[in-house]
């Protein structure tokens, strides 16, 4: 097994693992601002817009982790550093 | 084993583990959020409009991140550069 | 061992756990969802409808993740490009 | 170890993984409607007509998830193309 | 330690693995169904029978599940493809 | 290690874990409805027939599952066929 | 490592894993049922007798569970058919 | 390594595996039937007696559990056949 | 690596091991009935005798499953005969 | 395998592991306290400032641990001095 | 890696582990004992001087099984008769 | 695999593992400070600043542990004693 | 790797892992202890000083299991004998 | 890999792991002790002075076991006895 197919595979390991553990804790957060969301209107829906107001600013902040793990895990695809210097000192 | 077999398999791997890990959260939490609707509107029939409305937004918001994962997952099947050089490579 | 039989066994592998664990969470958010609609029947039997509603479209959403899994279990066993690649080269 | 050994042996071990573990959440989810269910009926016995239909329907869609892992683990069983291919490659 | 010690190895492993994991689920959902039906006659003694007879409908779905795994598991002991092609191998 | 000794470690092997396993969750579910029953005949001792009749058609089908996985531990152990055919090979 | 001690200890190994972890749940079940029943008779005094009756029933079958553990955990120290049969093979 | 030492190893580790583990469920089990007793006197003071005596047949069927692992731990240690014989086999 | 090697570190780690895991659950058991014994004084102060009483009784049941663990513990340390044979064989 | 395989391999691992493990417990706290805002001004609509005002200090906090855990990664990988020394030296 | 080496870093390990595992449950339960006598103060100051005496005796019987721990970690250390037995093995 | 890979990827590793592991914990805890920081000041909004006072030291010891985390992890990023050693060695 | 490196790797692990694990369960217990005596002043501000008072008392006994686990890390890291032992080997 | 290598690697992984599986406990009991602080205060305004000075010296308590971490970590780094008699066996 030479170094370019470990650098590879543990490029594809790691793109895959980042986006799908990073999306376990957002996804989940996001479920339970709705969820506590959607109570606070049923208690007072006089308040909706205030409630919506401050939801969408929290789904924003959380989702904003959930694109940190993306951001990551597309730098390992197509932006690598190591793949692209491995290939290079390859080719050569 | 070759280095085509390893970035194969690894492909394969990572993307089926990919989706699977990744539906988990979302899953969880678009049934919690439905959930918790279902007993907004038992709590507060006449709000049903307002709770279904913010109810999509947050659905729509959490399958985003269940649709990363599922765009990387494909991408790891079939736009996989990874693969594609290594196939190169060895035809070459 | 073969680079064939590493493709085979890794796509089998692969084609179960996606959507066996893939199936974990849709069930039990659906299982989730089911139950708190029939307390919000119970608790308001005159929103039967507008309950059943949102719940079949909540459901909706929820299936479609574990569809997700489902196709790619298929693609890996039926349509897997990594295993026609593998059978034409050592067919050849 | 030979590679007819190997498919077999991976085949048979997703064969059982994928129904075993594929049956835990649907099993749970469908225990949990059920409860619920009759919970609901000891709150609103008028209801029980509407409350069994929506949870019949509830249940056909959860059993539908543990149907597609049996699926999925009778094909790895009995229609598996990866052991068609190893035997014929055996046999010849 | 030849194919066919793998092939039977493997065989029971399953076996005994998936009716014993298989169980898990369906064993403690029908516990958490018969637990609830008896609270919910305690609650509303007139309603027994239907309790009972969702109950009944309820049981039978679940235990259909726990059916698929005991299915699978006799067919691995007992009619198992796999096992049956590797000793007609073997005693050619 | 010949394969002898291979078949007869796994058969031990998996027919203590079934029946260990096995048994986990059957014991659990009949806890928690002998628990409920207790609770229900105190919340309602006139409807103590109802209750123990319900509780025991409910135990049965629990114990049911609890015997499929002593069936399959038993069978491993006294009524092995790979054990058999190992052992007829070896013995000729 | 020649046969005879991986049979033996193997079936050492087996025989504490099958009664201690075929320990756990019936000692939490019957815990739970006790706890139960005492919970219940300080509640309603009245009907110590028909919850001591209900009681004993179910720690009977609970306690089934846990025998049917020990009875093969026995089997697999005294009366264990492989090793009868690999002490006869080596002591011939 | 040679087999009387593996099956002096073997027999150690089980046996202290198999008390300590089965000693954790009969230890909780207890812990929360004298728990509940001890709220049950507060609550009805009339009944202490009742409570006592069927919290001590609990307790005994508990411990009874907790007994079935020390008895096989010292099994294990003091009168395990499979050490006897490998030791007989090898003072020959 | 010889085999006094081997019995002696077997029996050192089952040693630690033994009373480690061993006094997890009587440590949590006994708080749980302390605990358990200061709110029901707390509650009846004038059964504060009875309460006390039955706690005494329960701990030392809870209590004698922490010394099995601990007479193993030390029979491995200072009474091994495993270890005996072994120094015997190699003193020799 | 070269030692620039493996400080190329272990950066992408750690920089994926860094963000994907990092972002879970903020994200996870974040939802947690959205949520209680959103049920904080559902009961105290008139204080909705300051609850929004002490929601951002909050969430900032929380925040700069997912950032902490974001510069490590990209440390890892666009900044790494172990990887640059390790290039430096290969390619002298 | 000679068999002192072995009996020496086993020694560590399992005085490390007793010491830190065992102190898990202890700390865990005085806390709870703790905790609750605090709680049953507020509630009946009066009864100070009887939860305390009931704390002191629960606290002494929990923190024996932490001393057991103890005890052995320390005479793994200091008074190990394996240790002494290879050193002077190695010494003559 | 030289001494300089290993260092360097350890010290890579444990960076990364530090900072994440490390940050769990005081993430989730200032959530919870937060989200009841929160709930207070609804239940109590004349004491607003008392708890804002509070929360903030609160939140100012929860974040000193957080940089322990990531000063331990810069010091093995930027000022490795151990790299430092082996890099001069290795220059020599 | 020689004995020496062995001796030294495990005393470096052991003492981290003690201190590390070791403090869960004390710093846990310490916070429930702590917030449950805020509770109680809060609850019956007349009896702070006899609830400080039981406080400091308990928190002093669960200090002591830290406080144990500490003194076996520092022995092992400079005061441990069998490095001692090693050394005075080596060094002859 | 030499000893000096394995020495280094091993302190290094230790000092991470020490500080940040140390931090999660400390972290969790403050966020927790915090947290009910700001209940209590909520619920007595009239003493929040008692109920800083009570939670600072918890404070203070649990803080302590962090920082016996801490030194430990630090310790390892930069006065490790094992590295420094490593580093001048070698050098000389």
């Amino acid at each position: 097994m030479d170094t370019l197919g470990i650098i590879g595979a543990v490029a594809m390991i790691m793109s895959g693992l980042t986006i799908s553990i990073g999306s376990i804790a957002p996804a989940l957060a996001e479920g339970r601002a709705v969820a506590q969301a959607l109570s606070a209107i049923a208690q007072q829906p006089d308040e909706a817009n205030t409630i919506s107001r401050t939801l969408f600013v929290g789904l924003a902040m959380i989702e904003s982790v959930a694109i940190y793990c993306f951001v990551v895990s597309l730098i390992l695809i197509f932006a690598n550093p190591f793949w692209n210097i491995a290939v290079s000192k390859m080719g050569g």
